[in-house]
């Protein structure tokens, strides 16, 4: 579950969220996405959660900002975006930013 | 519930785990560290979520690299991230990001 990611620098897109109320749709988009996203040229990988208290959190995690910029740019990724905001979405932020270094365990390994 | 951050830029840890099995003190301790962080100077904010497969992330947000330092080296914070590291996280990743661009929506704002 965890995203298998290269060598720092690459880049990372941390979306957090908080949802309206009730499914409209939602939960079929936001799988989708994260299978178009899987699909983009220089995508590395993906973590995503939502708590119980509502907040949901999802990282993707990119080569370069270009790959970043192409994504947001998808038409069907558009249409889920726009809809993030006239519907899904009661607060939401973005942030790009760029991995500089990191440490990942495994138990047992 | 949606961290409330300066102009970038600034700094992000994104710390994403899966827990072993039981609690083992961890819930109390995940709480008294979220209490802690928000103490250090240099703390911007924090956003937390575990969703039902078990996948956490916890993004916090500082102002430098040196108080991101700092925090790691905090004694109290010290002793749990040894308690994470040998009982409570079946894996967990750390990364260090410097947000380059960031954009906030609130519904009705």
């Amino acid at each position: 579950m965890l995203a298998k990611t290269p060598k720092p620098p690459y880049f990372a897109v941390i979306f957090t969220s908080t949802r309206t109320p009730g499914d409209h749709g939602y939960e079929a988009m936001a799988a989708r996405m994260i299978e178009l996203a899987a699909q983009q040229p220089g995508f590395l990988g993906i973590e995503s959660a939502r708590g119980q208290d509502g907040l949901g959190i999802t990282v993707s995690y990119w080569r370069s900002e270009a790959d970043i910029a192409a994504w947001k740019a998808n038409a069907e990724h558009l249409v889920a975006q726009s809809k993030g905001k006239e519907e899904w979405y009661a607060a939401f932020a973005t942030r790009v930013a760029k991995v500089e270094r990191d440490n990942a365990v495994v138990r047992g390994s």
